[in-house]
């Protein structure tokens, strides 16, 4: 298992993922503010494990408080969810587990715990957060896995692994299942321009891991799938809206547009927590736009001249009819989804498989 | 006008492309050997820009010989054609000027020329070869700049500019020439993975020219249409195979895909030269394979790990079905291409505009 993120003590680790593959980095975060620059400057990323980060970072904030009296400690409490909130608009992970946070704190504060009791809580809480994601990542796995055709050549875009969630991955989780239960897998890895975490980390990943990979620039998945060399797509989400649409990494839409253009199926593997059922569809999902010099520069090199414009939106949204299946923890969903994802992430038994 | 490619006495001198725009270097070629190994190596690269070194190189290569009588000079032209031909496969345009300087050649000896007239005969050849390539770009700035709305915003993939040809462009030229009937465009450039012509060459002519120009990473045009923000696409080409189908940049497919699916015109702009009518369709257009480091590295930085495979199809080919039309120097041509195609190349007065 790869070590995304850990806690030891009164310290958040996590391997800098704008440093793979060249340099296996750890960063130690120390304060809540430094896990919410993490955050904000990518050392980690991922919906999932932006949410385990998040959880983590408000456990550490609350216990390293010098208040006393627990409706002090909820006023620096609200403030540093206000911080954490503030890092990164897109993947709905962030805001559950900050809102699952408030909840556990809300109901210490209930049950008149004491400020130490509500660190003890808190702290509990967010490595349940840690532990429930490794869980439902190898439920997605095995649930994705049982889609993957024996001999499946599998495009995935953006990483979507083990670095992306607490261990184990969404995307990748299907691609390890699929190998888990015996079936021979090879995969072409988009390298995902700007960030490349496509060429960096899902190839880093499934190297270390032997799987058969393939590194290609964004714009060959067309012709290699014209030329029939795709049996399978499969990606993660950043977020799900009530009716089935995904926002995820950009360039996700036209990987979604080639895969219906070319008869692959299209699914998107994600948890329960990436689904949000207040966004009624895709057109109210924010997108970040993130700093130009991600497209304009890779290490030193300038790519772009001076005086060129530069867009850099982070996300796309894939509409629903282009998605064959979303799976989650709790099976494979598939339309119409604003019927069957409340089942998704409510954990009603009527499951669409 | 920008020095893509200039002969000086026995010196052929060009822009190294593939220092751009960090740094003006030209690169001086004083053999034929050498002229080759920059059309290898793209020091200098798009389809007409290759025909008119790889002519000029071919003059260079029979001026400094130094064997005496026509039908020794005929045996030492032939093997550096060979040479010429093996250094990219995909361009029409390189074999359409090496068999136009046979030809030359060939009249030079059958009218009992001299060796120093059939030297004179070559020269005055790729100096028009030269010449027409420029007129060819101005007259297909001129009819395909007639097709762009007035506040267009445009998409183009790669590099058909000034670079790419002996000056003014092909899908630059188009919009260039919209400009100069009075037009007010955006571009949007691609940036072009591996080798990022569209950020590092397109995005610098078109900001030198004082066009507005953005620059994209490849998966960001699919957002983009859909969100409305593309009104007209233009893009190159490498071969046009009899029935219309083309031959461009890798990921050219796709942009034309993603406008289909978004009802946006899709265009190809080329001099008859790139048009290859002894070639069916794309499936007979070989495809080059270039070196992995291409994708793994930009500059010093390693983007990829060791272990990963590497895919890197410099081309891929637009079936003609996507394309609304080919724009040359002769007019704008349309499906049934296999009709209409020959009228480009054999000019022919029924341009089917």
């Amino acid at each position: 298992m790869l070590p995304t993120i850990a806690r030891t003590g009164e310290t958040i680790v996590m391997i800098d993922q704008r440093k793979l593959p060249g340099v296996e980095l750890y960063v130690s975060c120390h304060t809540v503010a430094e896990v919410a620059r993490a955050i904000k400057t990518m050392v980690i990323r991922g919906a999932p494990a932006i949410g385990v980060a998040a959880a983590y970072g408000l456990a550490l904030g609350v216990r390293k408080s010098r208040v006393s009296g627990t409706q002090k400690l909820a006023a620096e409490f609200y403030k540093i969810c206000e911080l954490m909130a503030a890092t990164r608009p897109t993947a709905v992970n962030l805001f559950w587990a900050i809102d699952r946070m408030k909840q556990t704190f809300a109901a210490g504060a209930a049950a008149g715990e004491s400020v130490d009791q509500i660190k003890d809580r808190m702290d509990a809480e967010a490595g349940r957060i840690h532990d429930e994601d490794v869980e439902s990542c190898r439920a997605i796995g095995r649930h994705g896995g049982a889609l993957v055709p024996d001999g499946a050549r599998i495009l995935t875009h953006c990483n979507a692994g083990a670095l992306a969630t607490a261990g184990y991955g969404t995307a990748l989780g299907v691609i390890r299942g699929a190998v888990e239960q015996g079936k021979q897998v090879t995969v072409l890895a988009d390298e995902t321009r700007p960030f490349l975490q496509g060429a960096r980390l899902t190839a880093w990943e499934l190297v270390r891991d032997g799987i058969d990979t393939t590194v290609i620039t964004d714009n060959m998945a067309g012709a290699l799938m014209r030329q029939g060399l795709v049996d399978f797509v499969v990606v993660g989400a950043d977020r799900i809206a009530a009716n089935g649409d995904v926002a995820n990494k950009i360039g996700t839409y036209t990987v979604a547009v080639l895969a219906r253009e070319h008869g692959i199926p299209f699914y998107v593997a994600a948890p329960a927590s990436t689904i949000d059922l207040a966004t009624p569809d895709g057109s109210r999902i924010p997108i970040e736009e993130r700093n130009a010099r991600e497209v304009t520069h890779v290490g030193p090199t300038r790519l772009a001249p001076e005086g060129a414009h530069v867009r850099n939106p982070a996300f796309d949204v894939t509409p629903n009819a282009l998605v064959a299946g979303i799976i989650t923890e709790r099976g494979v969903f598939r339309a119409p989804y604003v019927e069957t994802l409340p089942s998704a992430v409510h954990g009603d038994v009527s499951v669409s498989r």
